[in-house]
């Protein structure tokens, strides 16, 4: 329902306020529309409640056959994924955004992880499917879905975040709402095979080094992979959350390179090959690589550093009233577990511990908390990631001090929304 | 597409003749569905592998505008929740079976969680919603669902069992397909916030050591609930999975009550009121309760002791080829982590050890998986699960010596499938 603003400041202020009005206006139609007695009994004295007889309609819905796969309930209809329809020349190379504000817990429901395309989602027939592994190794390969989910299964939960989230944030506060600054990010519990496991059935030459994975997609997806990651914690994964992925996630198969960008994680995988040198792909030169102020870029960037931001209150969720109010948001690194998250209501001069949901896992969204007591004044609030390396979450002015100010991918610097006199959200910048 | 058959044995095997039958269809689908090049790489000597280049199509596929809210892929259409028509006069008071045999990791999606209603699943407004404490507290207090999320929250991972799953086989073998035998259970991440805080808002006076729980819906749920339960790792949810909950699981507001039975979870929750004794409602009297062989029934047997099942191979899934194969399963526990699981393939005369998937949780669903060697001879395959308190999970021989013929609720014993010498899988009874 809520659609990013262009991004210029007075389009970002109509949007505030065009959302908080509404907030006010479901607020008095859910008084409104209630009926007599339960309306009585909302305004009553707590000490006068009514008898102790139902007070609130009891309703015969739904049989159990009515809905063999669930869906949200329709008044859940806004929590969707979005794309911003200026950002990209078409919606089959696009992203769609998660609604992280609307998130409660670590898990992504499958139906709003965030998707990114390069030439769209195909729908594959896992029948079909052939997944072929060649190059450096004794016996090339090639694999039914059948044969891969034959292998002993793992299952992990982990973040997959774009290297291009927040990318558009280098360049001032750009985007107003926490679903566009920080939406390119899902976590799941993905179930697959180890790829150290189908890389011994294959056998990597001693001469082999790195990977190459290759999408079957439209966009002929390819990336360079170190075969050390590999070996390390790479899944080759068919199911999130418990059913085989969805086709815009991969479908049947897809790569899982935990704690990297996502980019790497190449989904609709149809084949490795074993070399003995990166291959410098179209998507790992011209683009995934940060430009510096010298010219030069940075290429080979994989690990997603310690991040966080806070999701509520934020652009979407406005401060409905003064006194204590929650701050909620979401932590994550790609080089381990989150071991602390700071928060901030001054911007950034002083600090408080949030409080940390467990369980914490490794290289998976972890959950903060902590109180606010909003007197009605201007408020800049800020969280900040500690991990467990001690890498402590950058400010932009620290990242633009070593990169210059070129870069698209790799922001994890410190989110500040500036929440005003009325109680709106903005997304702004410091220093 | 399988549906369970009456409990004869001649109806069975028909099943089974058929879900083999299909089982060899859809293979020999997958090879002539194929195109000709693909078809000839699939069956190609690996050492001969086609040229390094695209081998089966790439396909430009939907754009990210098409699904804001995602689906599963087509091709996954078989994977849904089920009811068995005969079990109950009308589908609004019935079940929906969980496909475990489909499931791959611990979280259940929630599209498939099981559901049971007694009558039907309402469509609440969250505008409307109302929840009250009353009784024996110091402030009775009525929360709106927005004064439920401004409380600190938490989530947790666990699993939700009715006490009715496998109810069906205290009489022999009576279904068959593990949907039926054992698909009475989901295991999200659940969010909210604890029981304890909210009641420590209203303030439970001393003699307060009872709780009834009362849900919105139309059969008037309700069940009594020890304070101490109530205090210790009980949650109010809002949400599941990262997302609010479904209307079938009890949105926007339903009681979480780890390790214990799930009719008590009670769903659409209305009203908690605070008592000096159990109410001894409908649901804890006339059902729910375990009649015992001389004529008395057990009451109040709340927690769900530890139970095991092998979801693949079963019924659904049978042995397709001889040679290595997995096997994959579900434990758990209402009285805390799993701590081992142990698989037969000679109806527990042997015994080995499985692997189990980490993270281990708390009442949480645990996977495991092994290996067996089948050589094509007939196979009794059983799995038995011991938790951290040492309890091990029994026969069904074990529990009838204590608990005689009556039973329906809480048959937690170890199950067994006869792999025939087709590979087909039955449910059968030893001893």
């Amino acid at each position: 329902m809520q659609r990013p603003s262009a991004p210029s400041s007075s389009g970002r202020r109509r949007f505030l306020k065009a959302g908080a009005g509404m907030a006010a206006g479901a607020a008095a139609g859910a008084v409104m529309g209630r009926t007599g007695a339960a309306a009585a009994a909302a305004e009553a004295d707590p000490t006068t409640l009514p008898p102790n007889v139902p007070w609130w309609g009891q309703y015969l819905g739904d049989g159990v056959a009515a809905h063999p796969y669930g869906m949200p309930s329709e008044f859940e209809a806004h929590v969707v994924r979005r794309n911003v329809p200026w950002l990209t020349a078409t919606t089959e190379s696009s992203v769609n955004f998660t609604p992280i504000h609307e998130l409660h817990g670590f898990v992504t429901p499958n139906g709003l992880c965030f998707e990114r395309h390069h030439a769209g989602a195909p729908s594959l027939n896992p029948a079909d499917f052939r997944f072929m592994i060649n190059g450096l190794v004794d016996t090339p390969k090639i694999f039914t879905l059948e044969d891969i989910l034959r292998f002993p299964p793992v299952s992990r939960f982990h973040f997959l975040e774009c290297a291009a989230n927040s990318g558009m944030e280098w360049r001032g506060a750009q985007l107003n709402g926490v679903q566009y600054t920080h939406g390119m990010i899902h976590c799941v519990q993905y179930t697959g095979v180890p790829l150290k496991v189908v890389l011994d059935q294959v056998g990597v030459k001693p001469n082999g080094t790195w990977l190459m994975a290759e999408g079957g997609d439209a966009s002929g997806m390819n990336r360079s992979i170190p075969l050390e990651k590999a070996m390390d914690d790479a899944i080759l994964a068919y199911a999130m959350n418990g059913e085989m992925l969805r086709p815009e996630n991969g479908y049947p198969l897809r790569l899982v390179l935990p704690g990297w960008e996502g980019n790497m994680w190449v989904k609709w995988i149809r084949r490795i090959e074993v070399g003995d040198q990166p291959w410098f792909a179209r998507e790992e030169t011209s683009k995934y690589t940060d430009l510096l102020a010298n010219g030069k870029a940075r290429y080979f960037t994989w690990e997603m550093d310690a991040k966080s931001v806070i999701t509520g209150p934020c652009p979407e969720k406005p401060v409905l009233r003064k006194g204590v109010n929650q701050i909620k948001g979401l932590a994550w690194s790609g080089r381990g577990k989150i071991k602390e998250v700071h928060v901030s209501t001054d911007g950034g001069r002083n600090w408080m511990q949030a409080r940390l949901a467990t369980p914490v896992l490794d290289k998976c969204l972890t959950c903060f908390n902590a109180e606010f007591d909003w007197d009605g004044g201007e408020v800049l609030l800020q969280s900040r990631a500690v991990d467990e390396t001690g890498y402590v979450q950058p400010t932009m002015q620290a990242l633009q001090e070593v990169r210059g100010v070129n870069s698209i991918y790799h922001n994890n610097s410190i989110q500040t929304w500036l929440v005003n006199k009325s109680g709106e959200v903005e997304n702004v910048r410091l220093g």
